[in-house]
């Protein structure tokens, strides 16, 4: 599919990351307006909850946009996507009769200021990149051992703390935790020193499941509805002392950082690609009926504080050795209602090698092995640092973007209990 | 603290669940009319909703019961909650002067159906007993590694899946669920052979905490609501092979049964107790200010279907290692915050002696000692057998009750996929 032509001329830009065919879903607020959805284009948004309002858009169920979250459009399914989809084309390209009616409830991104784009229900972290969990499992628990014996039949995931997610440029406080070195003959409580980034993508979850329901693989990936890219910040001390048995807590807990846009299921179409070759056979269930992830660029930037932004990783979502359709067909096995609202992160997404690695921990081995940025090393995030998260999928003329996943590690609190 | 007389004359009783010292939380339907918040007092439910509307409740910052769930006057905090005990008390007492404008609000418990008394925001759950914990791990990784070196500085826990949670009476469907024997050479995706229970209490979190900012085990105790008993369903097979490396996941998603009724922590304050001596010396952000355990007799009971009920398990809360003040407390070191309706289960509860174990696990020694019921032996739940989880606390001349927690397990689904 070639480029779509807008009448928003910054949307014909081949470098702009959104162009007629992405058109991404937020949550936007403007000086002396409450916060509403929109949609971005070139480089404005349109406001779909006025355009609603004013019965410019008009979709079977609606209203869809009363409220500042996606959820309400999220739920109501893939023929009122397509709908929406097919009427924002109609009113945003170039030579629309409609340009009149639309062109007002154009703002600019730049007087902008984007938050949450949908409530999350619940958040579940996977496991699913292989190099990550090879990377790990060889610094944990040594070559021999690095792959966890279901690993290859199971896409690990583990239950996330919805209230961590936060929408980019939040800042994030470095946290608190306990903590205990292998030579430390007690645990202390102390800030974290081993702060870290988990390059992920992450699913959202338009239409629920029933309970005692699982679903299949297809109808997995009928159910959700768009992706954004996803930082899983990860303390990396407190998860050592902490996840034995029962998995990360309080260490995946400070947040999770998500990019300002989801960008719907249908702008990825073009990039679908498949899975790579199975190692093991896997159980029926986790079939997939086609390519089910996508051909999405990632690069991971670090920037100190008044310093220069450099590349720290570049790698690719096709990566994954499970899609999120698996995982949210995994997820459901047990009966487990899913919700609009769920978002999935895919697992730290690395590539094979060195330079395509989405952690810290991977980057500099267990800070073994620090990595050179400009003017200095890293083995794990230091104060004051900006991490950025970027994605695109490259398409005939255009591409593809869901706007940074940005976060600033503020130092941590002096007293976490002075009030 | 006696009896408080009630002209709800069932309340006086002295094995009455439901006296006014109690006066737990719930949401209730009857015939013709929506579900709505009530109260429990003796054999009747007090429409508190209706109360409301009418002007006979009025409580700072309300309404509070304008939806069938108690999540609003959670959030308003202490203040309110106190105020609405002493107005119920006022207008409930015996003698009172309001019983006539009270009593047409009253309706039987026997013609209700009780729905969840709150919307769950998220749900966790520890592992927070003493017993348990060397029981399982004795049987997982033999008696010298039973309990795992970070067992006794952390109340350990991790996030559990909300949409699972169901209100007493809800039906099980026994899940599906990839499994693999240690002598089998691949997984197999079937129904759970080895589904459990474990017997919890669950606190319900009132008021919330502010992202970035980890509070004390007193800011945490008073943030508490009330408690719940709680039956996190447990597949011990699909936990078995699914656990390592990140934890509990679909093994526990398929249901989490609670009782209808919440009761308020003011209600509990006189059956206050101590955790047991620590074994080792906490952290100084766990020190519990006072008492944080309660003195709450707990019994499991099962019945076959057509069967007779017998009591499988007798225990009591305060056999708890940590308390949910300090689970609670810990949850927030990351600067996690925690929202109204968060729900935290204790972990199962197991005394010191055979008969009071928590789980069938325990009870039949991972499947190898099964026990003794009328007509038969179990060594996990069998298809229609009935489990019922019960707590009181035993105060001078009178109970405090939850209602029955209580669910009956399906024969798992044929073909799940069949639609």
């Amino acid at each position: 599919m070639p480029l779509m032509r807008s009448w928003v001329t910054s949307a014909n830009d081949e470098r702009c990351p959104f162009p007629l065919n992405n058109l991404p879903c937020g949550v936007f607020e403007t000086a002396g307006r409450a916060a509403r959805c929109g949609v971005a284009i070139g480089d404005g948004i349109l406001d779909v909850a006025e355009l609603e309002r004013e019965g410019v858009l008009v979709l079977d169920g609606g209203p869809y946009f009363e409220r500042p979250a996606w959820n309400a459009l999220m739920a109501a399914g893939p023929a009122v996507w397509a709908a929406l989809r097919g009427r924002l084309t109609e009113v945003l390209a170039e030579g629309s009769g409609e340009r009149g009616r639309a062109e007002s409830h154009l703002v600019p991104q730049s007087g902008a200021t984007l938050h949450m784009p949908f409530e999350v229900a619940e958040y579940t972290d996977f496991y699913a990149g292989r190099h990550h969990a090879s990377n790990v499992g060889t610094m944990f628990r040594g070559p021999d051992n690095a792959l966890p014996p279901n690993w290859l039949h199971i896409p690990i995931g583990y239950n996330g703390r919805a209230s961590s997610v936060v929408v980019s440029e939040t800042k994030i406080r470095r946290p608190w935790g306990q903590v205990k070195g292998p030579d430390h003959p007690a645990p202390v409580f102390q800030p974290s020193r081993r702060f870290d980034i988990e390059l992920e993508m992450g699913a959202v979850v338009g239409v629920p499941s029933q309970p005692g329901h699982p679903v299949t693989v297809a109808e997995a990936d009928a159910m959700i509805f768009g992706y954004v890219i996803l930082n899983d910040w990860s303390a990396r001390d407190i998860q050592a002392w902490e996840y034995q048995p029962l998995g990360p807590f309080q260490a995946k807990a400070t947040a999770t950082t998500i990019s300002p846009w989801i960008v719907m299921k249908a702008a990825l179409e073009p990039f679908r690609v498949s899975t790579p070759p199975r190692e093991v056979p896997l159980l029926p269930y986790l079939a997939e009926p086609g390519p089910m992830l996508y051909d999405i660029d990632l690069e991971v930037t670090l920037t100190p504080q008044g310093g220069e932004e450099s590349v720290i990783s570049r790698t690719n979502y096709h990566e994954m050795y499970y899609s999120a359709a698996q995982q949210l067909a995994h997820h459901t096995t047990s009966g487990c209602a899913m919700r609009t609202g769920d978002l999935l992160g895919s697992g730290t997404i690395s590539g094979d090698t060195k330079d395509s690695r989405g952690s810290l921990l991977e980057l500099s081995w267990g800070g073994k092995e620090p990595f050179q940025i400009p003017g200095g090393t890293r083995s794990f995030i230091e104060d004051n640092d900006t991490l950025v998260l970027r994605g695109q999928a490259n398409g005939d003329g255009y591409i593809i973007g869901f706007g940074d996943c940005t976060g600033t590690v503020l130092s941590a609190l002096t007293d976490p209990y002075a009030r």
